[in-house]
C-alpha cells in the first residue's frame, strides 16, 4: 500500500509518499481502508518540529480520518467487515476521567497516523462514523470536534439559555459554536476579521467582536450578555487572550483553555481566577464515551461539520501550508482513493 | 380586592369571589397585581379534597401566575416597582439539593395563592418573567415548566443527542418536549389520541405511540431507538405506566417520578430497577435557581409555553372542569384584571 | 494445570477437578498464577443453575482472584513480570457510565473464572492488588468491594458526616460499612443477629437494628437518625426490605438496589418513590476506574477486608456450601497453591 | 448594648468600643447574644483599609461568630429561642452556585458584623452550631471551614485515597487537613517552620514540606505520591506558590486559589493549566447548604478546630496584631461576655 511517512527529521519536505505492506490485524485489532482524512494545527507542528514532543520517525501522521473496515483479527466484536469508523485520537482513553488515558497511546505520533491507503486500529480505538456525514465530514472529527464536545458538554455540562465564546473560527471554535447552538445556548465569536464574523452569524453565532478593531474585547464580550458574562469559554488564542477571556465570564464561569494561536508570551496572575470566581481547566481532546456520545448529537440534528476545503491526500504538503496560513474558516479535510 | 378562596371545605362549590383588604408587604417582601394564573392537577385536587394533604381554610389557590411590582417593602433588593415577576412553587426552595426547600413553604396551599387582584411575595419567592412571553404564558411557568426543566436539566443534565419519552401531553410533558426539543435532544411521546401525536410531532417530537392501540408501548418505544432505550423518561402515569417505562429504558436510563394521572394502583419489583440498571428519582418542582436558568433559555430560544385554552380568573370553576376532562394539550391560563 | 471446571449442566455435583493446558497470552493478555479467589453469591447460583443467565459449559467458575503476572503477551505495558493482580469483573468496563461496559465480557460466566491454577486476563481487566492486603484479602475485591464503592463513592458521592444504612453482614454490606466509615460517614447496620450486630459496631457501626425483632425497622432506623433519615442505603434484600428502606430515607436519598437476599416476592409502588423524593438505582458492581480509586483509599488507610473464612480452593463446594447457610460475616476465601 | 465599630477611616487605632442600642429583630430576624467570635485575614485587611473593597464607616467588623438566640421576629421558623447559632458570612447565599449568592450581603463588610454583644442575623443567614463545639470553637467556622469544606467536598467531591496538598498552617489550611484526613484522603502540608510541619502530622499529615528549606517545593511534594501527583491543592499563597502547585498536582488535579498570603506579585502561563492538564477555580467561601453538611461532618466525627489562641473581645487590636504576625497555627479566636 501507499503511505506517506515524516522521514529523517521534522520539515514538510521530508514527507515522502512511500510504499509500505499492508499489515494483518492482531487479536482485537481491524484494518481499515482510509477514505478520509483531516488536519490538526498538531500536524502542523508535527511536520514542523515545532510539537511539544518529539516522536522517532519515520512516522505516518495524522491522527484524523475515516475509513471502512475489511478485515478483523482475533476477539473483534465492537465492529464488522464493511463499517465506516473514525479513529480515536487517544487509543486507550475510553471513558472516565483523563487519569484513564494512559497518554503515550495516542495516534498519529508516537503512535502511526491514517495518511495512508490501509491502517490498523485497535477496535477499542474506534467509533462508527455519524451516518448522516461524509467521509471528509466525518474525517474531521477525532480531534477538533471531540475537543469542543468534550469541553461543553462533557466537562461543561453545557445548558440551553447559557452563553458561549468562542475565539476565532478554526475547526475547534466552530464546532463549539456548532454544539452551543445545538444544545440552545447563545454563541459569541470574535475573529480579526469581518466577513469571518458575519460567516459565523450564519452559523447561528449571536454577536461577533472584531479583537483587531476592539483590543479589550473581554469587557465588549461582557457588555453583550447583560452584566452577566460568559459561561463558557473555548481558550485558543494564549495568555493575552486568557486576559481578556477572564473580563468576558460571569462568575463560575467556565474557560477551557485548548491551545495557543495567539501566542505563547505572557502571563496572567492566578489571583484573577479567584477575584473573577472562574473555573478554568485544559481540554485534553476527550474519550471515546465523549466522542460515541457526539455521533449520536451529530445524527439526531444532522449537524455538519464545516469544510474550509479539501485536498487529495498526496497534496498533505499544500493542505500543510494552507493550514498555516490562517485564512481557513472550519476544517481542511484530505481525500483518500 | 377581590380574591377567590376555597372556603368551609374542599369542593368547587366553595370557591367564593369576597372582598379582601390589599396587605402592606412587610420586610422582604413585595405586592404584586397579578396578570394571569395558570392552573396544575394539584389546583383540582385540593379544590376538590382529594390532594394528599388538606390545608387550612380559607385558602387562596393556585400557585402559579405573574404579575407586577407595586409596591416593595423594606430590605427588598431583587426587585423593583414595575417589574414583572412569576410566583415560585417552594417559597424557600432557592438553590441547592431539595433538602433546602423548607417544605411547608408552598404557595397555593398552605400559603394563599394567586387567585386574586393582588398578592403578597417574598422577595427570595418570584423571579424575572421572561421578556418575550405574554402574560399567560408567563404565568404557566412555575410549577409544570419547572418540574420540566429540573427533571431533564438540572438532574439529568439532558445533553444533545439522547432521547427522551414524554407521557401524555399535558403541561409538564409538553415542556418536556421543548425543553428537549431546545437541548438537541429526540423526543418520543404517548398518548390516546392520534391526533394529539400529530401535534406533539408539530413541535419537534421524532415519534409518537399510541398506548390505547399498543398496550405494550415500552417495547414499541424501546425499539424506535435502535434497540439503544430511551435516556430521560418523565413518568406521569402511575406504576402501571412505570412498568412500560422500565421496558423503554437504556442503561443507565433516568425515570423521573412525578405522578400519576394514569391511576395510583399496581406495583412494580424493585428488583426491576436493579436488572435493567435504570435510575430513578422523584421529582419535586424544582428550585429557584432551576426556574431563573429555565427562563434564560426560554429568552435566548424564544420558546413559547404551548396555551390550550384562557379563561378569565373569575371563571376558574369552568377551567377546573375543562382540565378535569383531560382533553387539554398543554397548559389552561386565567386571565386577571 | 489443575482447573475446576462447571462440566455438563449446572450442580455443585458437576464441579470437577480437571487437568488443563497453561495457554499462551496473547497480545494484550498476561498469564497470572492464581494465588487466592473468593466466592460471591453469584457464584453460587451459576453453579446451581439458578442464576438468571446460563452460561456454555464447561465454565471454569469464579469471578474474584489474585494472582502473579508469570507471562505477558505482545502490547502489553500495563503490568509487568512479578506484578501481583486482581481480575476485574466487566472485562471492558475501564471507566465512564455502564453503557461502556461491553456486557457480555463478564468473568466467571461466560468467560472463564479463576478457579484455576492458571488463569489469562486482558491487561484493561485486572489492577495492580493492595500492597497491604493478603492474597485472599486481594481476592475478595473484585465484586463485593467494588460493588460497594461504586455505589456509595462513584454513584453516590458520599460526604463525611452522612448516614449509610447497610443490610446484613455478607461481603458488599461490610465493605459498604467499613468504606462509609472511612469517609466519615456513619453507618446503621439491620441484621437478624444481635451478635452479628455487635461484630458491625465493633467494626465501627454507629447502630444496629435486629429487624426479625423489629419488623417495621424501616421506622426504627429513621428514629436515629434525629428526623433526617439516612443518605444512603445498599439494598440487598428484595421488595419486602425496599419497602423499609424507603421508610428509613431522608429526602434525596440513595437506594442502591444490589440484590435479593430476602427474597423475590412483592413488589412497591413506584409513587413512593416520588412522596419519599428519594433516588434509586441499580449498581452494577463498577469499572475499572472505581476500581483502581478503591485501592487507592485500601491502600492509604490500610483498611482490610473482614475474611470469615477461607477453604483450600479444591474444596470450592464445601465453600459454596459454607456460603449458602448464611451464617458468614464477611467474605468467604479460597486458598490456591 | 456595647459594639467596637471602625470609625471615621480603615486604622487599628479606629477600632472603638461604643454604646449601641439594642435593635428589635424584624421580620425574618432573631437577635443574637454573641458568645465568641473569631479572626480572619479578611478582618486585617478591612481594619487596615487594604481590603480590596472599601466599606463605609461606621462598620462593626468580623464576620464569623457564634450567639444564643435571645428574641425572634416575625415569621421565624428555622429557629427558637435558645438555640445557638452560627452566622453565614454570604448572607444570602442558601444553596446552589455562587451565582446565587447576592453579592453585596457579606457579613462584616457592608453588613454589621459581630464584634458586640449583640447582632441581628436573617434566619436565613445563621445554622446550628455544632453540638460538639465549645463557643470559642464554634466560631471558627463561618469563614476558614466553610471555604476549606467547598473547596475540598462541595466543590472538590474529595474521595478516601486522594492526596490533599495544603499550604501552611494557618486556619482555612488546617481545617482542610482535618476534612481531607476525616474523608480518608492523605495530607501534604508546606510550612517554613519544621516546628509545625510536626505538628501537622500530629494532626494527621502524610508527609511536610519545608518550602524554606526546598524552594522547589512543587517537585518534593510530588516526589511524595508515587508517581501520580496531588488530587486537590488549597493555594493560599499567590502566584509564585501557583508555579510550585502546578508542579505538584496529579492529571486532572483541583488547585483552589483561595489567597495570596505567599504575596501577590508575579504571573503564570496559563497555557500551563493546558499542559498539566488541572483545574483551578477560585473559591469564595461556600454556601449555607455546605455550612449545614460540614456541621454534620463535625458531629458525627467529633472532630475539633485548632485553636492557637484566644482573646477577649475587647481586645481586638492585640488579637489582629498577633494575626499579623503570622506565628499562629489555627485560628485566633475572641470570648464574648
Amino acid at each position: 500500500m501507499k503511505a506517506i511517512v515524516l522521514q529523517d527529521s521534522a520539515s514538510p519536505d521530508n514527507l515522502r509518499l512511500v510504499e509500505r505492506p499492508i499489515l494483518k490485524p492482531r487479536r482485537q485489532e481491524m484494518l481499515i481502508r482510509v477514505k478520509a482524512t483531516a488536519l490538526n494545527y498538531r500536524d502542523v507542528e508535527i511536520t514542523n518540529g515545532t510539537y511539544h514532543t518529539a516522536f522517532s520517525l519515520p512516522l505516518v501522521p495524522l491522527s484524523d480520518g475515516v475509513g471502512e473496515v475489511v478485515e478483523v483479527g482475533a476477539d473483534v466484536t465492537r465492529f464488522k467487515i464493511g463499517d465506516r469508523v473514525c479513529s480515536t485520537f487517544w487509543q486507550r482513553w475510553v471513558g472516565g476521567s483523563f487519569r484513564m488515558a494512559e497518554t503515550g497511546y495516542q495516534r498519529g505520533g508516537p503512535y502511526d497516523g491514517l495518511l495512508a491507503e490501509y491502517a490498523l486500529l485497535d477496535e477499542q480505538a474506534a467509533v462508527l462514523a455519524p451516518k448522516n456525514l461524509t467521509d471528509v465530514e466525518a474525517a474531521t472529527l477525532p480531534c477538533a470536534a471531540v475537543t469542543a464536545w468534550h469541553a461543553l458538554v462533557t466537562e461543561g455540562g453545557i445548558k440551553a439559555g447559557e452563553t458561549v465564546l468562542v475565539q476565532g473560527t478554526g475547526g475547534v471554535s466552530l464546532f463549539a459554536l456548532q454544539f452551543a447552538r445545538l444544545s440552545g445556548a447563545r454563541v459569541i465569536v470574535t475573529s480579526s476579521s469581518d466577513e469571518k464574523l458575519e460567516r459565523a452569524k450564519a452559523l447561528g453565532a449571536f454577536a461577533g467582536v472584531n479583537y483587531q478593531r476592539i483590543p479589550e474585547w473581554g469587557d465588549a464580550v461582557f457588555d453583550l450578555t447583560d452584566g452577566r458574562g460568559v459561561d463558557h469559554v473555548i481558550e485558543v488564542g494564549g495568555p493575552q487572550s486568557f486576559q481578556q477571556s477572564l473580563k468576558a465570564c460571569a462568575r463560575r464561569g467556565q474557560i477551557n483553555v485548548i491551545g495557543y494561536l495567539g501566542g505563547r508570551e505572557g502571563g496572567i496572575n492566578p489571583l484573577d481566577i479567584f477575584t473573577r470566581q472562574v473555573q478554568v481547566r485544559g481540554i485534553p481532546v476527550g474519550s471515546r464515551e465523549s466522542f460515541e456520545a457526539m455521533c449520536r448529537a451529530i445524527e439526531v440534528n444532522d449537524l455538519r461539520p464545516v469544510i474550509d476545503r479539501t485536498f487529495h491526500w498526496t497534496d498533505v504538503v499544500a493542505a500543510i501550508g494552507y493550514l498555516e496560513e490562517g485564512s481557513h474558516f472550519g476544517k481542511v479535510g484530505l481525500v483518500h482513493g
